[in-house]
């Protein structure tokens, strides 16, 4: 059984309670849906067999997508708290929220406690390629990490592939300004030989510009780094796609070759589209924690509960746990 | 007069002579070409009046793409150290390579020296927005960084948009992972104070989603991230073309619309192509020198040389040399 945080993100509580029912309609899981209940009730539609596998469990504090994670963990009463305290008690299996990343985040470690032998729990997310998906670690839970959480993070995310994506011996790579061993700022010079020496698999610095060409199935990163890279990247894509739309349509406009665009355009936008993907877990916690954008609507909602699904029943977690992230420090 | 060196960049000499040759027949500039005497002779095209406006001075030595900086600088018969002689000897007013950049760059400190209260010049490099442009220093000179010298890479940023391109009060950002004051790692949240205080026209912290919608002139970030961000967004707008390709001319090949789609792909492109804007400049040294791409080819050449010519033109560096840098330290 899953636990969501039905206050959680931009648009909840409607769209999260949309795309648990999604879910729940398809999968035939269990979900406890936490937060205010005459607010969730109101959103529940009375479709099919849903009703029976959703259980509402009642909130009243919310935690605010502005609010200081410092503020925020100390609402025992919230819909995050709550909804952690299940995963903590063992009644449920997984925490999912699209709410304050930095609030859930601050919660999960403070609740569920961190894995033995990892310093800072990391996000990990996945990003389409040309030739398939890579993932990104971490993409914005720690703005200032040492070698030996870098280090850390190629590990979780080994299990992580191994065991949630069978991927046997997922290839790792560090982000650099340059492919060459000793190319890097210093963080990333003094992570380079750790990695070497203990992580089969690691293929060394990699480009920004190799990120969507899938050379690597694991890029590691400082989550400052690794939030600029997202979030350009998102820009980015956005701006091309406006640019499209401005200059092709205008010219295409209601002919056979407009609508043969606007299909193609939309299937190479759901290739980059994070609602596809659903959430990105927080990795180093005891417990296992998705945290989905913001932006996320019904669709989001529902493929991230698919995936957290996959991660829970592949023993993620007890894999994780048996992991060896023991490294000399400076 | 500009110098520039016919060794440097990945498809030297040819299209850098044959650039030169196109900048010279449409402005009538000067240029003096330094490199093998023979091998940019083989090159140059005996068209129209180009001849007349060119000077090949000889240089024996050439460094290599891959060359070490260290290395690259005892090399003082190669065309990067006698073409930035010439500038140093004030012959020419500017020096253009789209040479090995680090090599450039260590020969550009060593040749001409720093300007008075700059510890560290950097490139500042051309962005291409929904809206028009803007400008990313440091594009990658420098990997790691104090508050201070993003503080300097501000305010030569700040002149030279003045300058070169006559914006009166360029608005300045910080390169984050949010937009608030206190977000950001070590390095920006000691800047951002110092930037408030000190930069009339600092508007605050960006994230990289913002990069392109044109919300800020001049955007701050070390050279680290500022080469990620530059190749991220190289490597996906490839990608989203590849995409786009493999997608859509299936659909349309030969149609009316897959011309009109053709065309404004290459609208498109055009737009986003670092080589329509040719060289990034080096801010920071006692001289003016830009650094073009590796790939460049003649349109990046003769676009690079125009930017450049303009900048000379404005009066750039003496006003730079005004610029005041002094700032409280940590």
């Amino acid at each position: 059984m899953l636990v969501v945080d039905a206050m959680g993100g931009d648009y909840a509580p409607r769209e999260i309670v949309l795309g648990v029912q999604d879910f729940v309609e398809e999968t035939g899981e269990k979900i406890v849906l936490v937060g205010r209940e005459n607010e969730i009730k109101k959103e529940l539609t009375k479709k099919g067999k849903s009703l029976g596998y959703i259980e509402i469990i009642n909130a009243d504090e919310v935690v605010t997508m502005e609010e200081k994670p410092t503020v925020a963990i100390k609402k025992k009463e919230s819909s995050v708290w709550k909804g952690l305290q299940l995963v903590r008690e063992g009644v449920a299996q997984g925490f999912f929220s699209a709410g304050n990343t930095g609030a859930v985040m601050a919660s999960a470690v403070l609740c569920l406690g961190k894995i033995n032998g990892i310093d800072r729990p990391a996000i990990i997310t996945l990003l389409p390629t040309l030739t398939g998906q890579t993932f990104l670690i971490d993409a914005g839970a720690n703005v200032d990490v040492k070698p030996e959480n870098l280090f850390q993070f190629a590990v979780m995310a080994q299990v992580y592939l191994k065991t949630a994506y069978q991927i046997k011996n997922p290839r790792v790579a560090l982000l650099s300004n340059g492919e060459e061993e000793g190319k890097g700022n210093d963080l990333i010079k003094k992570t380079f030989p750790i990695l070497k020496e203990k992580i089969s698999g690691f293929i060394g610095n990699i480009e920004g510009k190799d990120i969507f060409r899938g050379v690597a199935d694991i890029i590691v990163a400082d989550g400052f780094v690794g939030n600029i890279v997202l979030k350009t990247g998102e820009g980015l894509a956005e701006s091309i796609f406006v640019l499209l739309k401005n200059e092709v349509f205008t010219g295409l406009r209601g002919s056979l070759g407009g609508l043969i665009l606007r299909e193609s355009l939309q299937k190479i936008k759901k290739r980059l589209d994070y609602a596809e993907y659903g959430g990105a877990p927080l990795l180093g916690v005891n417990g296992i924690v998705f945290i989905a954008h913001g932006r996320s609507r019904r669709l989001a909602v529902r493929n991230g509960l698919k995936v957290m699904t996959k991660t829970v029943e592949s023993g993620f977690l007890t894999e994780l746990i048996k992991g060896d992230f023991n490294v000399w420090k400076d």
